[in-house]
C-alpha cells in the first residue's frame, strides 16, 4: 500500500473509517486462534508417530536394556547420532531430559550454588549482570529475573548482536557474568550470526574469568527457505584459547515432540567433567527408553535431516502465508517493518513505536492471541513498545490466513490512531 | 550354627580351615554376579513391558494432546491416579521428570539460592546441618555432600529414627534445618515409621523455622511379605500446624521402569505455589507422553496395586533365599545380625565390629559385587564398619543362592579372623 505515514490528517481519518470497519467486520466473526507461542502444528508432530510404535528391542547398539538405572551422560547411540548431527565429539555430550531448557536453568543454578573453575558462586555476588540481546526469548530472560540478575539489553544486528556493544561491556564489568545467544535462526527475528559475530564471542576480553556463552542452538537444524552454517561456538572458543566459556545447547523439542524430546549439553571436557560431578547427586541418569525410541526413528544424523525437511514443508505455507499478507496489505505503509526469516520459528516484526502493546489488545479483542508485547524483552519491557513476535506454526494456512488479516488490519489500525494522537 | 563367638582359639582355627577352604571353593567357580544397587531386575521390568506398546490415543481424559508443550504440573489423569494411590489431594501434587532423587536435589537447590517462606537461602548462611538417619539411602547423603552440608547420623531403630536424638537436636540447634526419612521399607533396612514417630516429626519444635522433612516415600507401595500402613506426613503436619514443614517425594522407577518412570512431589498448597513459581522458570512442564503412557497401563491406583503383587511374586523367594541362608548358615553364630523386612528393596545386616569392609573385599575377589561397606552411612563412613546392605532383586534365585552362600563364608571368615586378631 502507499505509504500511510506521510498522509494528511483527512486522508487519515478517510483511512480510518474503512480500516474501523474492517476491523468490525473481524470482531463479527467470532475468531478464536492462538498465536501466541512457538507451537508447532498437531499435523507437524504427527510425523513423529512413528515413534510411538511398540518397542520391540529395549537394547542399545553396545547391548545394554536401557529399561534399568544408569548411564549418567546419556546412551552412546544418541551421543553418537547428535555428535554427527551438530558436529561435536560425543564425549563432549551429556543427555538430558526432555527439555533443554531444564538444562539451562540448572546449569545456571551450579553457576549460582557451585560456581565453575574455582571462581565465586554466583550467588555469593553482590551483583550478577547478564547480556540479553534483545528481541530474545522470553524463557532465557525469566531465568535471569527468577535469579535476581541485572539483565542488559543488546541490540540485534542482522549480523548477531552488536558485537561493538557486547565487546565493550563483557571488557570493562566484571559483574557481567555471561550472554544468551540463540545463534540460527534466532528467536525471534531468524537471525543467523555471521562467523565474525562467533569469533568476536569466542575471544573478546571478559572482566569477568568465568563468563559463560549459554547457546541455545533452539533451531540449529530447523530451516525452512535456506540452510544457513553457522559457525560452531565449542570450535571457535577452542581456537581463541577459550574453551570452557561456552555451554551449548540442543533438543529436540520442535524435532520429535515438545516436551517429550531429548535435550543435551555440549561443552569443554573440562566442564564436561565438573557438570557431570555436581550432575551425579542430581540424578542416576535421563529418561534412557526415550533415548534408545529416539535413535530408532531417526537412525542417524541424516535421519534426522530428512525429517526435518518434512516439517519444513509442513511449516513453508504458513511463513509464506505471513510473509506474503505482511507485503500484500503493509508493503511501502511506512506502519511496519520486518525481517524475512529462513527458518526457525518466527516473524518478528516492528511496528510504529508506541503500538505493540495496542496490535495485540485490538487483535484480543477480535479473537486472535499474539504473544504479548515486550515479551521478546527483558522484564517485558520493549522501549519502544514496537516489536511483535508473529508465531505462524500452530493454526492451519486456513487459520493463518484470517489471523495474518485481522493483524494487518489491527497494525494499521493502532498506527494510524497514534499517529492523529499528534 | 552354634556360637562362634564364645568358641575356644584352638576351635576358631579349626573352624578357619574348613572356611578357608570353602571360600577357595569359591574363588575357583568364577562368579561373576553384581548385589551392589537395589536395581530391579529384568523378570520384573518385562512385567511392565505392556507400557512400550503402540501409543494409539494420545489425549488425557480431558482432551489434551500430550505431544505438544505445557502443564507445568502434570497432566490431572496421573496426578489424580497417584493422588489416590497415596491419598494426597491432586492439587497438592507437581509431577517431575524420570525420576524422584532429581526432584530431591532440585528442591535442595531451590533452598539454597532462593529460601522457603522468605527465610535466608542456605546458601547465604555460615553452616548448614541435615539429620541423617542411618543406615540410609547413600544418594542422600550424595546431595548433603555435595552441597557442603554438614550431616549428623541418627540412630535407627525399630520404629524410626530414634526420636528423643532428633527432637533434642532439631530443638537446639538453627542450623540444623532438616531431616531425610525414607518411611517405609526404609533403605536398607525395611523399617516402617510407626505413627507415633510421624507424629512426633511433625510437631516437634524445631529451632530453624524453615526445618524441613525430606520424606521419600520410595517403596510406598512396594510391599513383599506384609503391607504396612505409615501415617501420611502430610496429615500429620496439617494436624500439628507445621504443613510446611514435608516435602513428599515418591516415582515409579521400581514400579514401572528404573530411569523411565514418572516421578512426584507432594506438599502443603503454599509450598506447590511457592515451588511451581521457581519451576516455572526451570521447564514448561515434564513428559506428559510418559505420564499418560503410565495412566494407560495402570488405570488407576488399583491398577498399580496389582502390579506390584505380581512385582512381589518375583522377589519374594529371592527375599526368601536371602533370609533362608542367612537363617541356615548364620542363626546363632553371634557374627551378625539382621532384621526380616516386609518389604522394599533390601536386606541390612550388622557384622560383627571392624568386619564389613573385609566382608566386601573377600566377596569381590571371588567374584561379588556387594553395595560398598559404609555407603549406607553419612560420608561413607560407618564407625563400627558393621552395617552391610544385601540387594537381592537383580540376580536370579539361582544366582543369588550362590553369592549367598558365599557371602556367608566371608562373613564366618571375616568374623573369625577378627576374632583371631584379639
Amino acid at each position: 500500500m502507499e505509504s500511510v505515514t506521510e498522509r494528511s490528517r483527512e486522508e487519515l481519518l478517510e483511512l480510518k473509517e474503512e480500516v474501523d470497519k474492517a476491523y468490525e467486520e473481524f470482531k463479527g466473526m467470532n475468531l478464536a486462534l492462538d498465536m501466541s507461542r512457538g507451537k508447532p502444528a498437531p499435523s507437524q508432530v504427527d510425523c513423529a508417530n512413528a515413534m510411538l510404535k511398540e518397542m520391540t528391542d529395549y537394547h542399545t547398539k553396545g547391548g545394554m536394556d536401557v529399561r534399568n538405572y544408569g548411564v549418567l551422560e546419556g546412551i552412546p547411540d544418541i551421543r553418537e547420532l547428535f555428535g554427527e548431527l551438530l558436529d561435536i565429539p560425543m564425549d563432549q555430550i551429556i543427555i538430558g531430559g526432555n527439555a533443554s531448557l531444564n538444562l539451562m536453568f540448572d546449569a545456571m543454578m551450579r553457576l549460582y550454588v557451585f560456581g565453575t573453575m574455582g571462581e565465586k558462586p554466583w550467588g555469593q555476588l553482590e551483583k550478577v549482570k547478564f547480556l540479553c540481546p534483545s528481541p530474545g526469548y522470553d524463557r532465557h530472560f525469566t531465568i535471569c529475573e527468577t535469579l535476581g540478575m541485572e539483565m542488559i539489553p543488546i541490540e540485534m544486528t542482522a549480523t548477531g548482536p552488536d558485537m561493538d556493544q557486547v565487546e565493550k561491556l563483557a571488557a570493562e564489568d566484571e559483574a557481567i557474568k555471561g550472554i544468551w545467544c540463540v545463534p540460527k535462526y534466532s528467536n525471534p527475528q531468524g537471525i543467523c550470526y555471521s562467523d565474525e559475530t562467533v569469533d568476536r564471542l569466542a575471544s573478546m576480553k571478559t572482566a569477568a574469568k568465568d563468563f559463560k556463552i549459554f547457546w541455545d542452538n533452539a533451531y540449529g537444524v530447523h530451516p525452512i527457505f535456506e540452510d544457513v552454517k553457522v559457525k560452531n561456538i565449542l570450535d571457535a572458543c577452542e581456537e581463541a584459547g577459550t574453551k570452557n566459556r561456552p555451554y551449548y545447547f540442543f533438543s529436540t523439542s520442535k524435532i520429535s515432540f515438545p516436551g517429550a524430546g531429548v535435550s543435551l549439553i555440549a561443552a569443554s571436557d573440562e566442564n564436561i567433567a565438573e557438570i557431570k560431578k555436581i550432575m551425579n547427586a542430581q540424578t542416576i541418569g535421563y529418561d534412557k527408553i526415550n533415548q534408545l525410541r529416539h535413535v530408532q526413528f531417526f537412525q542417524n544424523a541424516e535421519g534426522v535431516r530428512k525429517h526435518m525437511q518434512i516439517l519444513a514443508d509442513c511449516m513453508k505455507p504458513k511463513f509464506e502465508t505471513v510473509l506474503h499478507t505482511l507485503e500484500k496489505e503493509l508493503a511501502g505503509s511506512g506502519l511496519i517493518s520486518w525481517e524475512n526469516p529462513k527458518g526457525g520459528y518466527f516473524v518478528s516484526v516492528d511496528v510504529l513505536p508506541g503500538c505493540a502493546k495496542e496490535v495485540v489488545r485490538l487483535a484480543k479483542e477480535a479473537g486472535v492471541v499474539l504473544t504479548g508485547a515486550g515479551a521478546t524483552y527483558p522484564y517485558g519491557n520493549d522501549p519502544k513498545d514496537s516489536n511483535l513476535r508473529i508465531a505462524p506454526t500452530y493454526p492451519t494456512v486456513e487459520e493463518l490466513q484470517q489471523a495474518m488479516d485481522l493483524f494487518c488490519i489491527c497494525v494499521k489500525k493502532a498506527g494510524i490512531e497514534k499517529m492523529l494522537e499528534k
